[in-house]
């Protein structure tokens, strides 16, 4: 196999599409929400091109008994009322540095070829704690597409993330930038601790309002709410292991 | 040294031959499988290609003081009565990520060449624990593909082996698809922890009965044998360490 | 992306310029003391190259809200009364073995580019120990280039830096003196637990003397100030231990 | 710079050379060994080629103040009544996998440019403990070439050394074979912990004795010494900590 190929699997003709990028990373904050609107809008969806490459572990899923190589998909949806959309998924990242590279430039690569000149990467920001109020961060390949943002919530802190963005959603926007792409990245906070379905739900929001379609979220707060639970029980554990275990007050009564 | 360099050490004319592979993996159940077939039908059996890598380890095998330089072997077996197989063993997996990729593609090649549009991929998948009934799992490269396993005992089930299959094995079913073999992955259940004949020897019976070939497992059966004893002193030892140690029911009695 | 893009951001017309090097490294006794330069210069400098690899980290700094993607930058500066300078700094090194080889070539290529064949490159050495008195080492690419550097105070040691020096700095040495550069390198003292603006200060005050330019320090000297607020809070702290844990002494009079 | 860049520092007329190896590796027997034949026989030897590559680490070694770039080095040397000889020596092996195979390629195209179609590969093979008589096994491209070194006392015991041979000295047998040269490794027994000049020496009188040269050993000696000193110091402090230490039967007494 040579170091990329690129299946074309079904054509589709797209209207100014909007690269939308959901791979796998912090929380699965990405991956859920790119997952999500394909599910919603699967009348509306035609997977177009398979990227296969060298660059993703030598590996294949089995589903059913069948092998299915490892490869990133682009599905061609055409949203009601709304924007084109080229949706990028896939179970795995690159595993080498260079690898990002090779991989990011194929995905702009088909972006191109379907007529984008606009994305949008999907992931999570990861803040160390459990998270009441799910707030969306932004970065942006242009000073000028920040105001548009902030008028839908999405927040723009100071030196946030403090690391930069690593992999292929950061390098959507480098790589994007300097193929004059306009490439957003908006980011769910989210614990990094688990799979964040309810991030995944913020950053849709905002993406549905700024592309002006509608999605229903039953099937993500349900996963949610699967979440939720398991954090509860986690919560439970600890109190319950806090009550056991003497603290330092009690240890100062015994003598 | 090229990258890569396959040495056509002999010819054989195969009639519509079959590709099994058996290299190091889970349990050597693979690698066991295929040097077994070799061993039984050595006299049917011609050394037709050695594939040289850089992919491999920089590394020669001493055997009686002579050198041989890290590589994989492809052998032509006329199997009387049967179909013919193109069966390729050897000591050494490539070392990284892309080098399972070019070397697969290697091995495809050579398959190709010989005319076999069919493989088997022999493997193990660990269990963790001590094997009673020896199953074996099945993945395919096609949906029809599945029921002639069935037939002859191989398990298909939903969501296993649950991380896909990683390395040749896992690449010669995906890689193989997308080059039209009809491309199997036959895996013997075993502990994971120990070199496994037993495995191997479940693995072989479906692959002869498939096939139709007859194979002795004489020898198989000793090495398993012999594994057996090594199993038992551990399981020896593990009871004397249990009756040392106090259990927890003993600490009851204590206070 | 390629493996390497050198964006022309700008032109300047340089008369014998000198290469200072000043990427991160031990102490950032490097980058601080290029950015240094650039800051106190900022009147007579002008961007000219940015170094894109795909040998960088997979990664864009985010700066109020914009990404910007991983690169090195080539700043010309016309010092009035003094040697022009092509000044290199960045936030990355390169990530693999090869990839300090492909960026020093680049940098390299550059520095010819602009006409020139003198180069030094900044770092620290690592001493293992809070520093009174920073010494400032030298190592050059051709033994005719030592005594000028003694008469302004650089020590040349036997032996020193024990084991070399690696990375982009030991290559612009290395490759420097394949292509016929006059290639210098200038490491602070530094202990090599902490940023060391003061280091970075030691060499630059050799650097100005040797290239015929002025500098003031007042900034530099502020983040050694903060630096020296976080040492003296440490030694605190270490003071504060060991008052609270018995000593040795302590322990002969208990028994 | 290229993958790999080979300067003729200069040119010599030598008579069907023998190539010896002696790269850093297992107690640095090898390289001890190389050397020594460098250092007695200094006015014999010519420094023909450097080769530079990026497989070695990105460093340079500093010698009173003056950077060298990592490379290996071959010199030619006219050895008095004896076969001539091309010793190949250096600071690194490669970085990489695939590097190894990258130089040893080029040192063997080095070797063929002077007309070398032998080769002797020089290294150590560990035991673990501390040698009384050094033995030196051997390992080689040919069966023919075995009986030979055992009338020098080389000695070739059954799956010795159990893990084969690794790095250079590996693949220039495995690489060397497959260009049609006689290649044989001499490995010199030694613990693996320490560097060991006395396995270097019974290398070399081996290797002396095969190619009709003369050695002197004195200086390789004076190392040696240097090495049973620390050998005893440590010897004398783990006995010294054997009668600070209660022993099992010190215990047995205490209840």
């Amino acid at each position: 196999m040579d170091e990329l190929e690129i299946d074309a699997v079904a054509e589709a003709d797209l209207d100014d599409p909007v690269l939308i990028e959901g791979l796998p990373g912090v929380g699965h904050v990405g991956k859920l929400a790119a997952d999500h609107v394909l599910e919603e809008l699967e009348a509306e969806s035609t997977l177009v091109r398979r990227v296969y490459s060298r660059e993703f572990p030598p590996q294949v899923t089995i589903e059913d008994g069948v092998a299915e190589l490892t490869c990133a998909e682009l599905h061609a949806v055409s949203v009601p009322d709304g924007r084109d959309l080229l949706v990028l998924t896939g179970d795995h990242q690159a595993q080498t540095n260079d690898g990002h590279y090779v991989l990011t430039s194929a995905f702009l690569d088909v972006a191109e070829e379907f007529g984008a000149s606009e994305l949008y990467a999907l992931g999570g920001v990861p803040t160390g704690e459990l998270i009441e109020e799910y707030a969306v961060l932004g970065a942006v390949s242009d000073e000028s597409l920040i105001e548009p943002l902030e008028g839908v919530g999405v927040e723009f802190r100071e030196n946030e993330p403090a690391g930069g963005i690593v992999g292929v959603s950061g390098l959507l926007l480098g790589l994007g930038a300097r193929r004059d792409f306009e490439a957003r990245c908006l980011m769910g906070e989210t614990s990094g601790y688990l799979v964040d379905p309810k991030s995944a739900r913020a950053v849709l929001e905002v993406l549905a309002e700024v592309l002006g379609f509608d999605l229903e979220y039953e099937s993500l707060d349900e996963r949610a709410d699967e979440m939720e639970e398991v954090i509860g029980k986690i919560q439970e554990m600890e109190q319950q292991q806090q009550m056991d275990v003497p603290t330092d007050d009690d240890l100062r009564y015994i003598g």
